[in-house]
């Protein structure tokens, strides 16, 4: 056990109130639940509502993306747990701006289950909601499964573009369409090096013996594709990017944005090794990097390993990529 | 071994080579050297020059920090191991607009050496170089040697507002004086979980046990002030904050900023943990916090541990903290 923490049952709330401390400006408490957290001018009259949620342990995913140009709203589990249905219900109301909410988050069971009773409550508060789910790992499910995949950090780049929309004023049907949109032309593959320590009981969540690697594993040690000796980093990149640009039939001429992200433990400098192999692929395939992020934006506690997830870009997303944003986690200036 | 990695010999050239690949509209390599970078727009005409520079294996330190409103440029040296003088006076000759440079890096033998070396070269080609280390770390040496102390994480604050000074136009001697006030005024401590693997041996650079901690380790592995069992966040915090608040003087109605700063391994939730003591226990003492950051700004590879800065403000300080910056890993807007 090496965690910094104090009671392990207080852990989830103590993060979240580090988080209401450190940044009162950007985000609040609309009552009285510690796991409900909104933008700090929420509701914003006239604009399209996004929420977002899912178990903790994956910081900056997902309560860091609540802000300006992002999402408005987050409703937060336990570590690897669903919120509730409750939760996901005030992060709606609280966000709602008269336009409508949009509930984006991973496709994993007990999210769906919870968001789809807390969207049915919150229609009969005529609050309008439509659901779009990321599940851009394209390891959890073959393609023509696409609807069944888990999700896993591609979907930043649906917070960044559904929020880009929502603040310039599209309607439902429009921020849900960028939304949608995203998340289709995104795919996401990871690699674990080591297991993840759940606080509660201090035990490895998997076992993966040192100098092994598990490449496709999911963000809460869901089992890959491939298990085996750890390989070099431009190997390991060729496999996952073998895969993701396969899914995504990228071909001469188009443009991606490009999100390698750590897990947990690996240090930024390996992160900017596998980036060098990435871009220097994509060159070869003719592909253009328009954007790139490098460091944590979805992360597994202190699972050693990375992920990298493409966005097949059109004019308008790279539009919205680049639009203003500031949570206390990313901004865009 | 858990690392991503190509040939270990390889290591620091592909992730500088990454980091150029990934931030060409930020940041460049003035020469063939590709251990120096610069930033896209260097050398500034008219404005004094920053050039930092130290060992890798610390991302963001130090190159993260090359780009507007921070430093100027970096010389890269081997993981833990200081830049060459060549490298340094490179870095110097290309960021100087013609109002000299200030030399800004942590107080660490071998960097003090070559750096010093390549200053009075510069001095030779009629650029006038000044030098501030950081020192800022409170374990290192007690408070009538605060001149002998190891710079750690606390020389973001110095880059934050020399920088900014930089930025605005001050000369050479209003910067050096603005880094140095800020130094003066800034006193972090650390602790460490787990120790660092190197690279090139896939070894670790100290033993630390499972459950063992070491309060007030250097980022190198340097011995600290106490090893002993695991304790809580609160009393990790406690420990630290009584060692800075007294270096610093602090008192009700000082103002402070707040780094609580990942080593490498150990997750952002965590640190928001410690953030909330720390955010209590000064309001607690009538000590504000204007400015808070929270997350990996000077890392140690992969060692699992955290380390807290505060800087005691005052009203340039604070201004020139929330100066315009950009760089690959720091942006206020």
């Amino acid at each position: 056990m090496k965690k910094i923490i104090n009671d392990p049952e207080r852990f989830v709330d103590e993060m979240v109130e580090g988080i209401v401390l450190a940044h009162p400006h950007l985000v609040k408490h609309p009552g009285q639940d510690p796991r409900v957290l909104v933008r700090a001018d929420a509701p914003v009259a006239g604009k399209v509502g996004i929420v977002t949620g899912g178990g903790s342990g994956h910081l900056p995913l997902f309560k860091g993306y609540v802000g300006q140009g992002l999402c408005s709203g987050v409703a937060i589990g336990n570590v690897f747990s669903s919120p509730s249905v409750q939760q996901c219900l005030e992060a709606a109301q609280a966000v709602d701006g008269g336009k409508g909410v949009l509930f984006l988050y991973g496709n994993y069971g007990g999210d769906v289950f919870n968001f789809d009773l807390a969207a049915e409550m919150a229609e009969l508060e005529d609050i309008e909601v439509r659901t779009v789910l990321g599940r851009d790992d394209v390891a959890s499910q073959p393609k023509e499964r696409k609807a069944d995949r888990r999700g896993v950090a591609g979907i930043f780049f649906a917070y960044k573009t559904a929020g880009a929309a929502a603040e310039r004023g599209d309607d439902l049907a429009g921020v849900a369409e960028v939304a949608e949109r995203t998340v289709e032309r995104t795919a996401t593959m990871g690699v674990g090096l080591s297991p993840t320590i759940l606080p509660t009981t201090g035990a490895p969540s998997f076992e993966l013996p040192d100098g092994q690697m598990e490449i496709g594993i999911g963000i809460h040690g869901e089992p890959g594709i491939h298990r085996g000796e750890l390989r070099s980093a431009d190997e390991i990149a060729d496999s996952i990017l073998d895969a993701v640009t396969a899914d995504l039939d990228l071909a001469e001429g188009d443009r991606v944005a490009v999100l390698v992200n750590g897990l947990g433990a690996t240090p930024l400098e390996e992160l900017y090794v596998l980036y060098r192999r990435v871009h220097t692929r994509l060159s070869d395939l003719g592909v253009s990097v328009e954007r790139r992020y490098v460091g944590e934006y979805a992360t597994s506690l202190e699972m050693a390993g990375a992920s990298i997830s493409l966005l097949k870009l059109d004019d308008e997303l790279l539009e919205l990529l680049d639009a203003p944003a500031r949570s206390p986690f990313f901004q865009e200036a």
